[in-house]
């Protein structure tokens, strides 16, 4: 993720939630800590995933988390907020990948990669429904 | 609860559970977390409930917290384990109270105290159960 | 705390806090953990106190939580934002204590009473600086 | 991760933590959260490393978490206790890479691998420590 200079730039992600951080956030390096960081991606994730299931009322498939990966490129500090920018990055058959950047005072302190997939009501892999690929398309990073 | 010197004492407590603590549970200060201390009596509290709901399979009535008190009486320090001591201190018609103790290294850094209400099917209070009543009898803080 | 029907009043409180809840804020029960509203609490506590903080630079005490005590009076939900309302219900000599409130919708659904201790720089209890005083005057709880 | 089957088998792994789960580990699903799996990940690595720095006291680096990925293969279930396994897949010159797995009941639920830079005291990349490598050579994966 690092390694590509566009996932630090906040104008790369067409979807951007902000959160306070807690005092809680911090541990004993006074620093967010990397766990609290990847609550944060978590709730991100997951109000961005509330968005699609909306779309799937009705025969609604599961989104699972398959995979997450977080590059730790500074530190982030209570009680600045954070700016968590979001995009699409790659679409497959049944499963896509959300790319995340967490800012503070417009510097990123971390990129997030997650892995979800689509299941079927018997717990097996599902293609994408069409509406959830066409929302997914409509977030795809930008550049 | 710390105007009490017998709270402070493990052998008041006739019910124990030793936990590790976690990196995690420290805060910015350096010692375990306020809200981490709480959570540690959360795990004594639901263990020492599971136990009771087990006696009460059937027609199982929920047992809900309706109050949690902690007097923090000392820092609490990772990677130190802690030993979380358990009593009933209270025996309600359709409630009870749960006395606790955190331990380091045979000293006391918390006391807790938690009122606990016993409601029905209809989400009303109910009765404790005779089989639940004789369970909490037998968990009375000593002395 | 239940017992005071005032508590329950938004009106009651002089300060207020807003925050969003998030996905890790619930536990099993689907709804918000305990120990999620105990942090959601010494959020509104660190902030209150950090103001406080900000008066004492120089000779600053430290102020140290002695006790928390929460009544869980109704369920709380996510993805609902929280508003914790917060005045100070006494004043001593060398602790205060502080009332919170947490609504959702207008609802109240937990109240918690913290006590707080200043402590000066041999770790013994000291008396609270006269800036202090004023300031938690300033913050009493209306009626 | 998941790709490699020796990664999803104990005897890979020379080190090992067991820990117990807490209720709060568990999210609204019922099973345990992806970001409570990551603190028991981060619990692992953290024992591990302090392991490390015990043999670095004098001109201690400091060791530093520059990514986490983490693939979920099954769901994680409280109250079962997790048996974190560790070992080290690669060692470069100033960074290693950890590769780790957590099981409950011999099925693995979750693999883990991180990448740990060293920072020397200005805050720059520093070379191992010749004590830190034997250490690391010491607790490479098996096979």
């Amino acid at each position: 993720m690092r390694g590509d200079p566009r996932r630090l730039q906040a104008a790369a992600y067409p979807a951007r939630l902000d959160l306070p951080t807690r005092f809680g956030d911090m541990d004993a390096n006074g620093h967010l800590n990397n766990v609290a960081i990847a609550q944060l991606f978590e709730e991100a994730r997951v109000q961005f995933n509330t968005g699609s299931a909306q779309l799937l009322a009705g025969a609604r498939p599961r989104i699972m988390v398959a995979h997450v990966g977080i590059d730790y490129v500074a530190e982030g500090h209570y009680p600045l907020p954070v700016a968590l920018m979001m995009g699409i990055s790659e679409i497959g058959n049944s499963s896509f990948r959300m790319a995340m950047a967490a800012f503070q005072a417009d510097r990123c302190f971390a990129l997030c990669d997650s892995v979800l997939v689509v299941r079927g009501p018997d717990g097996g892999r599902a293609a994408l429904p069409q509406v959830l690929r066409e929302r997914l398309e409509a977030h795809r990073l930008n550049g």
